[in-house]
């Protein structure tokens, strides 16, 4: 790609030609508002004229129901050999596309996965989609020209494509994005009226659950719009699920012991399915959790020996995750469990052995050959340590 | 307060007893559990045996349905002069307190705001509650003395006191924690079994919707039961606000504009009410939003005039937190209108000036006693701002 032209130069067109222009394209900045292509200009995201010819490529950044108006527009006038869109819903605008007559071969629609709270050109910046998924609808239309381009334009901007077409793109956003949207509104809508001393207990989890909640509701009104019948049956599950844990907590109210186990397995059901669901996202590394690996010591039952243990493996640097002791009926001495991570575990049991404790044999894991294969690690433990 | 008891070794407790200990109190630990009460010793916690007198405070960090039962037990052998707890829910406890034929007036409910993700005593530390919230629920019936008692556990913490009924804490924690948590798991839960691609565009916002979903099941469903009625209520407005929502996002496919108009207004009236719910939350500062203020510099008509303008800015080390430009038709200069936070502007204003540039006089905002007290901020451009 040597040429490019932007249209729309608010904060995703003026990011995505900060990128192109960084990595050597040509970039045309046009945009209904001249102001703000001349800031676009002016911050170093390309030229603020019509280009000569064609261009490679034209990514067109107007909102949704302006794409096939648009794209029609451009491509009567002959801008460039192929046409994408940065729609965050993109059945809609295909249709629009086929609606106004405009041709499909040359154009597929995306969406970059990428966005700030500010908006407009200033807000923009050519690393906005590094590492971000890209999606790429290509419709049956859609010639390989295009496709090709299109695909060079989302490495140029260092995020990674991901090819959907656009229904299914619509329900993922809706899932993904759209719905937990209107829920964290829904949620943020019950502290209306609250006495200031219940806002006051608020901690971090309620923060989190409602952060979203503050984005503006005239452009968010205008997003679940655009995707109103997914949202909508997303929506309408989690209305069920609703629905069956208010009767269940009422059942839990309830002096009739068969209500209350009746309620207690259905909300601990209903809880247990938005543990499965958290656990289906792709993990951030910090989510991940050690596996954790008892190591036990016998220790001599007079005071101050668990302290001294529990210095000892402080000064070598280990973390206890878990800790458990088991005193046997009519011993004078105990068994300590310490949960540590898999990686130190040999080597704090070597080092207390060194410095005399009674260490048991370490259990080898999954990944550790420092050891013989022999038990498993408890369930148990790693389930408390978890 | 020279002495008390810690009943009850786990997280709560031993960070408590960690506290007291810091303070200069003499803790005592008790645990049915004796592996938990020696490992929180060896943390430093207090003496793990039986005071030998009775003690000026007891904490029952048991739980919420075994506080009445401890208690009557507790002040049965003389433990401790007065009473308090560390209950989630109050209500409930406050009321097994009489059934179980204690003593009320030695006894205060009391709920610390603050937890981690680990449980037990080896996740204690003794700032754990340190200015976080900690909800005291006296009854009428409790004394003078166990309040004041309650109040000096709550400052040797550092934690900030809230006096509360036990109804309206349970209330409260219903709408900021609760709740919350069940909206959550019912949101986490319609991501069970989306394709891996829809997963893959899941961003920040689907995860802080999500994050505390994560929680134990067994756990929070002990929680909810022990608040049910209160939960319950809070989810049966949420319910009827969800119903409405889906009616209106299926209104906005409507071929008929009336049904689109009327989606329109109620999506948007939902959403609006979630802005104005989360903006109630008591904000941590890094949330509160700067004062903008515009400053308005008349630059010439030639190619890179903006350009050199920002870069001056960017030189002062102002940020720009939004920018228009005016261009007066027919002439070839254009007002560029900076804006900038209250603090800098007047400093911008100034050094910009000093550098030849044409700017106008900054208007004064509040508290901004360096410029007369002439127009307020532009509303529009502060708005845009935020």
């Amino acid at each position: 790609m040597r040429t490019a032209a932007v249209v729309g130069t608010g904060l995703i067109g003026t990011s995505v030609a900060l990128a192109l222009t960084r990595r050597g394209v040509r970039v045309h900045l046009l945009d209904a508002d001249e102001s703000a292509a001349r800031t676009a200009e002016s911050l170093g995201a390309g030229v603020c004229r019509m280009p000569d010819g064609t261009v490679d490529l034209a990514v067109l950044a107007v909102p949704p129901g302006r794409v096939g108006r648009v794209l029609a527009d451009k491509q009567a006038c002959g801008l460039a050999r192929s046409y994408t869109d940065v729609s965050s819903v993109q059945a809609g605008p295909q249709a629009e596309v086929v609606a106004c007559g405009a041709d499909p071969a040359r154009f597929i629609g995306g969406h970059p996965m990428a966005g700030r709270e500010r908006s407009g050109p200033l807000a923009a910046c050519a690393t906005l989609f590094e590492d971000r998924p890209w999606v790429l609808t290509p419709c049956p239309a859609t010639n390989r020209e295009t496709l090709n381009r299109a695909l060079e334009l989302v490495a140029l901007c260092g995020a990674t494509p991901v090819l959907m077409e656009a229904p299914a793109h619509d329900r993922a956003v809706a899932v993904v994005s759209h719905a937990p949207h209107v829920v964290a509104a829904l949620m943020a809508a019950r502290l209306i009226g609250i006495e200031d001393d219940a806002s006051r207990l608020a901690g971090q989890g309620l923060r989190d659950v409602v952060r979203i909640a503050g984005g503006d509701p005239r452009l968010w009104t205008d997003i679940l719009a655009a995707n109103a019948g997914a949202v909508a049956d997303v929506l309408a599950e989690l209305a069920d699920d609703l629905s069956t844990t208010v009767v269940a907590l009422r059942a839990l109210t309830s002096a009739d012991p068969a209500d209350r186990a009746l309620g207690d397995r259905l909300v601990s059901g209903l809880l247990a399915r938005g543990v499965e669901g958290r656990a289906g996202l792709p993990g951030k590394h910090s989510d991940v959790l050690p596996v954790c690996v008892p190591v036990r010591v016998l220790i001599g039952d007079q005071p101050g020996e668990l302290a001294r243990l529990l210095a000892a493996t402080s000064e070598l640097g280990v973390n206890i995750e878990d800790m458990s002791i088991d005193h046997s009926p009519g011993s004078p001495s105990g068994l300590v469990e310490l949960a540590v991570t898999a990686t130190s575990a040999t080597h704090l049991a070597q080092r207390l052995r060194a410095d005399g404790w009674n260490v048991q044999r370490v259990p080898a894991v999954l990944g550790d050959r420092s050891t013989a294969p022999v038990p498993a690690p408890d369930p148990e433990t790693a389930a408390t340590a978890a």
